[in-house]
């Protein structure tokens, strides 16, 4: 019986058990002279040895036509909890391989949306704005990740600030949402080069 | 005795026990009608109710002058582990507060270095490259977490790919970073504004 000890990507996902060895591969690793985290999922993912609770996940993103990111935006980015299902569950061989990225990647004929409130109001995030533009914190996201699996990008959904604003507001927020979500499949990507995000 | 159910932030940083209550703030919520992360941190900050290894971390953040951060880049960003510490261990009260941030952040007189590998060659963050200038995605880093916080930043220091050069490239990675660390101090904090990094 293998040694449990803790999950090779240190995160907790949250959606596996806590105490056991579910959340790790299948398998000895396939190099125990020098740990490479890249490399143990990929052989893993072609021998049929990621850990139980990845395979359910991939095979819902291998399903989706179209994937929602719905979260709070943590410190100008995802909350580590989605980092951590990005850094394991996209893994080579299933979201992008050598040569197989961007326009070429693994999860083409997708389309993706980043739906997220923020803390700060529109201004803040404005160009004049502290923060800067809302689109230069969209580039590792849409970019760096969706585009590199070459999952298309519609345009995110951004509600600003729902907690300082009045009930009323918040509302219009969801039927807003709501709303586009009837008319989603209408719509076109975003051309996801440098020119949209910091022209 | 309270009820153990799992971390609030959802997410393991890998310097607690799994398995009991000690990453869970002491004491009930402030508001169990309607949970607010943000919230809950803040005024457990205020009450001296966060959980111990967040204020071990904080004791460290305070004491620095200096916060060096060391990872692979993964996506384009750091890793969920090291995301999930700065969303746990940088709570209102202690890192920033109403109308204290940016430059006018708590944790001023500290500077803060970037220090990542990357897969990608410099090639490809470059600012014709497929990954973009590198200054895009240190944007949410630099900017978003440590210039929010007050901390200064310097130049970051990236080793392109170690994966793929030869050892002696390697090696002479290394030695410019021992170099590099021997007049860190006489250096100068970039000027974070969005010129730097999108111009």
């Amino acid at each position: 019986m293998a040694t449990c000890t803790q999950p090779l990507s240190g995160t907790d996902p949250g959606w596996g058990a806590r105490n056991d060895c579910s959340l790790l591969p299948t398998g000895g690793p396939h190099n125990p002279e020098a740990f490479n985290y890249g490399v143990e999922t990929w052989e893993a993912y072609k021998r049929g040895g990621l850990s139980k609770d990845l395979v359910e996940e991939q095979k819902k993103v291998q399903e989706a036509d179209l994937l929602i990111f719905q979260f709070p935006l943590f410190w100008f980015n995802m909350p580590a909890i989605l980092k951590g299902w990005m850094d394991r569950v996209l893994v080579q061989g299933f979201a992008y391989d050598l040569s197989k990225a961007y326009d070429g990647g693994l999860l083409q004929d997708k389309l993706s949306l980043f739906s997220f409130t923020t803390g700060g109001g529109q201004e803040m995030y404005s160009k004049g704005g502290i923060g800067g533009d809302i689109r230069y914190i969209l580039w590792p996201m849409q970019h760096g990740i969706m585009h590199f699996c070459g999952v298309k990008v519609l345009e995110p959904h951004i509600c600003y600030a729902p907690e300082n604003v009045s009930e009323e507001k918040r509302k219009e927020m969801l039927t807003a949402w709501t709303q586009r979500l009837k008319t989603l499949w209408k719509e076109e990507p975003i051309d996801c080069s440098p020119e949209w995000y910091f022209k």
